[in-house]
């Protein structure tokens, strides 16, 4: 991905440019929970939209990181996981026929001379659009990768920071690195099933839920699988193959650890990625909203909503995502039809809305 | 119900007065949707919560309006009705074991010496309280009244603004006023259960749904019921009992309508009733919010949140009211507890907020 200064949402770029680009009256950078409800509540003003994620599938972070954990503090929903919670915004969003693509992440934003936006992603899909919705949550979030010089060589043979197939680490010796959910979870999860499960994290308490701490401990008590408090510090191979890790314990004694695979699970990185350079005001890695009104940031037309964004009283919570997307939608709805005032109106009662949903207004008899 | 200036919050009352009353962190008043949720957002905080409302029942509009009306615009919630949200969000702060005290109206809130309010209900239910969060909706909202000079003795008996038991209204020759969904819905409705149906609508222009406004007129061309361009402007009586309306049409002729039930559907006037007189800033019957960083009026330690408010940008959503009411227990906090740093967490992630849920923190096997 190349930025150039003159890619950045404050430049002008000649309307001319991206012939053949798809049309669009709003772009939502972000597939999570609150960029699938911007949906929505574009939908419900008439808005079509167009929805990028650097993911292979909806959901955000939400799917990515924790698909099977029940959240608990949706309104109205006493619990829920995180890909019900995806699989029920996408229902909901049904009627307004967005458009995904999905596995690219948008490299340019460039302001054009009509007022609208030049929007690319990394797969090269070109849209010209009246406005953004940045719902990226900590943005495109990359694993924490483990510092060991050289060791970058094994990733995705023998070095993993994530667990796609479960089944290749059958049977296998497996270190797993991290004192996290993740690490404690998939290191639960491996005992019985790998030949050997040797846990690593750095100190002796742990970030993971008491409950998965505790039967670790028990697993070990039992010899099912073994703690090692201390960090990899070096390791070993053959033949090009990764065969032992250095663990450096607290003591300062390091130990050889052989190994047939290497799992990392140090969190995710969050990282702003490409949208640091479209001119945006960012505070702490956060998109900075001109008012609690629209959501709009510095750049007139781009709104920011969900995690992303910051405001006086800003708490990270998917609830309230959900009500900056209501109020963006509202804010952007100028851009996209100038000339109409644009009303309020209620699901429960309005026609209009009611046809827009592809529901029957109910008639009581 | 008597307000004198002195119990305005802006007033102090002495701290010997309300021995007896319930000693509590946070009042609500309202129990609708926001009102509920923000029992929620307290409870994430260990905050308990006294919930007062003025209907004898929660749920406020919603299910005093359209508790079978569905709702399509809660997040992930692609459809529920007024009556399924109510009871959704009962169970979500189930674990937070609120008291309800219903059927009664706050009259009365005071600031005390010692910082805390006292509070006292129709009921005379009396609360020292630390906080309070206005969840009041459109206020306690009445039926708009029929004016017509001395018809209002009959209300209850022959004159109805709500119908809680239809089957009085069988076999009866009722005149059934309005141009909004109650009046159609409630017309449809008696269609051949009642003796006679006359709506009375004053002008040709309907709010109702358009479908039920065909149906109704579908049925005067059968001779099913009638419709009637004009108002009410005087009635006639025998014996203590009103025996017919006089109708003005808009051609300026009076005609006599026989009836034995006149239903007059004219919609609901929100009335902020006692809440005007407590000293908070008021903008057209809303109470205005310092900020929305934490939704706290101008009185130190009250909070509105939900359709009560208002603030710049500010839309009647109830998703809305959701966010205000988790930003607003946020900061309610440190009257609560002054000496403890509140941190943010996750109930997907924090054994803490687990335990305070009353679930069990995952394990992943």
């Amino acid at each position: 991905m190349t930025i150039s200064a003159s890619h950045e949402a404050g430049s002008i770029a000649p309307n001319s440019s991206f012939a053949g680009a798809i049309e669009a009256d709003a772009v939502i950078i972000g597939a999570g929970p609150v960029g699938l409800f911007q949906v929505f509540e574009l939908g419900l003003l008439e808005i079509k939209a167009h929805v990028i994620d650097s993911l292979p599938a909806v959901g955000g972070q939400c799917v990515e990181l924790y698909p099977d954990k029940p959240i608990y503090d949706i309104p109205a929903v006493p619990v829920c996981t995180g890909q019900e919670l995806t699989d029920n915004l996408l229902k909901q969003i049904e009627p307004f026929e967005p458009t995904f693509h999905l596995g690219q992440e948008v490299t340019t934003v460039q302001r054009r001379e009509d007022g609208r936006f030049n929007v690319e992603t990394s797969l090269g899909t070109q849209f010209i659009t009246k406005t953004i919705f940045i719902a990226a949550g900590v943005g495109s979030f990359q694993a924490r990768t483990i510092k060991v010089d050289g060791i970058e060589k094994f990733e995705n043979s023998q070095l993993f920071y994530r667990v796609k197939d479960p089944a290749i680490f059958e049977g296998k010796n497996l270190v797993i690195c991290g004192g996290g959910d993740s690490a404690l979870d998939w290191a639960l999860n491996f005992v019985g099933k790998a030949e050997s499960v040797v846990l690593l994290h750095r100190r002796e308490d742990f970030r993971a839920a008491p409950a998965s701490v505790a039967k670790m401990k028990a697993l070990c008590d039992e010899y099912e699988m073994q703690l090692i408090t201390g960090q990899v510090t070096g390791f070993d191979e053959a033949d090009g193959k990764l065969t032992e890790v250095k663990v450096t314990g607290a003591d300062g004694v390091t130990r050889r650890v052989p190994l047939d695979m290497l799992m990392v699970f140090f969190g995710l990185s969050p990282k702003l990625g490409p949208i640091a350079e479209w001119g945006l005001d960012i505070e702490r890695k956060q998109l900075k909203v001109v008012d609690t009104e629209k959501f709009e940031t510095n750049v007139p037309g781009i709104f920011a909503v969900g995690d992303i964004n910051t405001y006086p009283g800003k708490k990270k919570l998917i609830l309230s995502g959900f009500h900056e997307a209501a109020l963006a939608a509202f804010g952007a709805a100028p851009y996209i039809f100038p000339d109409k005032k644009i009303h309020m109106q209620y699901t429960t009662t309005s026609p209009k809305l009611h046809k827009i949903l592809g529901v029957e207004t109910p008639v009581f008899d």
